[in-house]
């Protein structure tokens, strides 16, 4: 099985059919397979080989799509870059993988210098913007044009296919190694259920594809023979407009979108009815948000997918019909066709139902490893089983209800942060003496990053001094967005802090939905 | 990806839930998983370690489907006998594989001596019928009660797990290795589409199980969480009574199957409005059928199935909506989405659409190899692509019509039968100086199998002489079902007979649908 292997079906199949639809910009099956072919040749002729990694940091457009195929094509792996980062965190990322082919946009052009500055080894930026091209970098459509096309590599199987960098709990971004067949099994898993994608429809790229959680709802596209409606990011009106205007069929979304989507008054201005499947994940979804998500699109059947990066990305999935039971709502749902997941509790033996332990996930989704991190990853997989890091408890139909993170994960508006990544940035302070963060209960962004602060003896500060901050360190996502001050910090007795503790004035033990 | 995965899935999320219906016999899937966990006790016990061959000689039942499980479980392969073949088949399939340790049933009992006469190195016969246990054999719910339950070995990914007999073109069987890869592939591609398997349905199993169509249907449905309502064989009236007793929503059957279904006048005394998808395979069905056949299942729609057991078996779809166009009705669909389809000439390079040439089929589902012949495994698979033997074309929407086939075959009744085996055996009569047999169209079996003759000198014969004398030595199905005689067999310039020649008189030198 290889990633480009849907795009030559896809041009057997329906060769004058729209593969990606960007503003006014449509390109058939035929124009885009033979786009991706020059640009594969583009990239060769650049000195890209197999296995080497080619970056792309950018907001959503069709060259995006090209980038996903034309990268696999010539046997090498996306290395997508997280557009929310900080240029610490991106220069990180690239050097740590060794990217040194870079695709950049106009929105991200600005960022040029100091990439370049922080990461030597760049060799190549090519811009993939409509603007003016900015200094010393190759133009994306000139490449297209002038490039002969190579034959595609058909690379495949284990093969890697990608390196995917997640918040780390060390404090340092972790690149996840997924192979092609990793993005495909959870693809067609997924696909398996019925209730995904439909076959020829039109899938909306609303949520960032850098992310790979739309990125795998590409992959589930290019297999059911999905027309590509893709917008630069997310607005709630913007979302409505091209689901009105491109009569898309199928969306990957956050709850949080979702939740501006039903909050925005300007989504009553247009007939969202040709909706069929939404898929939403990181979290579960409140019952007065789903009620009136079901309103704003009376037709479409909505999906939660829970999973990780590391197990690309499918693990459990609660299907539409699970969504009309309130209890089973506020699940994870269930193993997913391709995918084996049990509660395990610290010795890995698997727990009695209703106990809680930790998540873990087997199947031919699991990851290769992390890049350059052998310790990390046998740490992670265990005899073939990826550890979640979350902590979670599976009812007696298999049901799994997630109740907290092990590995002290936030998760807000989709993204997921690691608490010690905000602490080590906020412990930098001169006037903090200790600091925990913790996800709080947040209405719009399911939870919030917040930091109980410690303060040096007769030290002062304002929220707004470590605002700023953490702000120059860490992606503005991951800056918390409330601060409480206390004296000391609860610990155990081997002197850990005991987040639980102080979650609990926000929390009530199970996890919330809002 | 494991075989055995689906039954801790289904047992994990559905456990008081049927597994198998087999007339008044329900078993749980957890009661299912207990008995699969002994019978693989059981086997660990005779001697069967891992790799080695188990067959199965047996009408459907519910033991069936814990033969397809407790196999594997003990990482073990399976080898289903087709029952439908003479002893002499059966035997030369048992010895070939090496298959040491047999189940027979009720029906194949009287079978019994001529396979140990037959095959020496049998070395159990494990009886897993319902009536009195035969003599010297072992039975098969005191293997289950007293056996200690095993763990599941787990084994999967590209091991072996089961040898297919097939029709050969040398003239004998040949032994289809597949992996659990193989036939998780299949299974999860063609569920893809959302029109193979109703999630949490009820598939009937009328249909042969040792036919690897059956079982690939067994696998979807396991993957589905489906219960299997199994019937002994297929007859009209008792495919209507299960339908409509246990409901069943999902099947897979033979065109043959569905006229029988629809010209049966005792079906309409079933309603059998519960059905929501029947996947037929093996050839296209014809317009009047169809029309029929809706009526008949007023809410089914209708998938066909190309392929063969060398991919396990799915290559391409017929979706209902294809259904719609009477010219893509009489097409084979177009490749599933786990699979790679192209036609290619002789030097195997792919032709312009509508040009005829041989079907090939890329993918994780291509077989292994054939059992113990390395160099017909060569020869059909070649560069990853496995050539069917079928002639077709493409048309430039991706959509397969078989036109001829290469490898002399005959598919009548959902059986293929290599025209070869059915001419040596007519050759070794005394009578009979030359033979060519063909496939003609068959208003009951869609082909039927015809023999042209050319007699000895001064001999006689009636068909009965031939018919009687052929039926000794090969299956029932693969018997002529009509003669005709000639002084001279067509012959091309290298002295190779012109089958073509011959067909013209029944066909017009496209693909009948009748």
């Amino acid at each position: 099985m290889h990633l480009t292997q849907s795009l030559h079906r896809n041009v057997q199949q329906q060769p004058d059919a729209p593969a990606t639809v960007f503003g006014d910009r449509v390109r058939t099956f035929t124009e885009s397979a033979d786009r991706v072919a020059r640009l594969g040749g583009a990239l060769r002729a650049l000195g890209a080989k197999a296995g080497d990694r080619v970056g792309m940091l950018a907001a959503n457009s069709d060259r995006y799509h090209e980038y996903f195929y034309a990268v696999p094509w010539i046997g090498a792996a996306v290395t997508p870059v997280n557009i929310r980062w900080s240029p610490k965190e991106i220069v990180y990322s690239l050097d740590e993988s060794d990217t040194q082919i870079l695709f950049v946009d106009d929105m991200f052009a600005p960022m040029i210098p100091a990439i370049r500055d922080g990461f030597p080894g760049i060799r190549e930026i090519i811009f993939c913007g409509d603007g003016e091209l900015p200094d010393g970098c190759l133009d994306y459509e000139k490449l297209v044009a002038d490039a002969d096309p190579v034959p595609d590599t058909e690379t495949g199987d284990d093969a890697l296919a990608g390196v995917f960098y997640t918040g780390g709990t060390t404090g340092f971004p972790k690149g996840v190694m997924l192979s092609h067949r990793n993005l495909l099994t959870s693809a067609l898993g997924s696909s398996a259920t019925g209730h995904f994608l439909t076959p020829g429809g039109r899938l909306l790229h609303a949520a960032p594809m850098f992310h790979l959680a739309d990125m795998a709802s590409w992959v589930g596209g290019n297999l059911m023979g999905t027309t590509h409606v893709i917008i630069p990011f997310f607005t709630p009106e913007g979302v409505a407009q091209a689901i009105a205007l491109h009569q898309t069929t199928d969306a990957l979304l956050v709850p949080t979108m979702i939740q501006m989507l039903v909050d925005d008054p300007a989504t009553a201005n247009y007939d969202l009815s040709c909706q069929q499947h939404i898929t939403y994940g990181a979290s579960p979804i409140s019952s007065a948000v789903l009620d009136r998500a079901q309103r704003t699109f009376p037709n479409a059947s909505f999906i939660q997918a829970y999973g990780m990066t590391e197990v690309a990305p499918v693990a459990t999935l609660l299907l539409p019909d699970d969504h009309k039971d309130p209890v089973l709502r506020t699940s994870a749902g269930r193993a997913a066709p391709h995918s084996e997941v049990k509660i395990v509790g610290p010795d890995d033996a698997e727990l009695p139902r209703g106990e809680v332990g930790e998540v873990v996930v087997r199947g031919d989704h699991v990851m290769l490893g992390y890049w350059n991190q052998p310790e990390a990853t046998a740490e992670a997989v265990r005899d073939g089983w990826m550890h979640t890091g979350d902590g979670g408890r599976m009812d007696e139909h298999g049901y799994v209800f997630i109740v907290d993170r092990i590995k002290d994960m936030i998760v807000t508006g989709g993204e997921n942060v690691y608490s010690v990544e905000v602490e080590n940035a906020l412990a930098s302070h001169p006037a903090v003496a200790a600091v925990a963060v913790i996800g709080v209960p947040d209405d719009r962004w399911g939870e919030r990053v917040h930091a109980v602060i410690v303060l040096m003896p007769n030290a002062t500060v304002t929220d707004e001094d470590l605002h700023d901050h953490a702000k120059e360190l860490i992606a503005n996502y991951k800056v918390p967005r409330s601060y409480s001050y206390t004296d000391e910090l609860p610990k155990s007795g081997a002197g850990k802090v005991l987040k639980r503790e102080l979650r609990k004035q926000f929390w009530d033990g199970e996890r919330q939905v809002h």
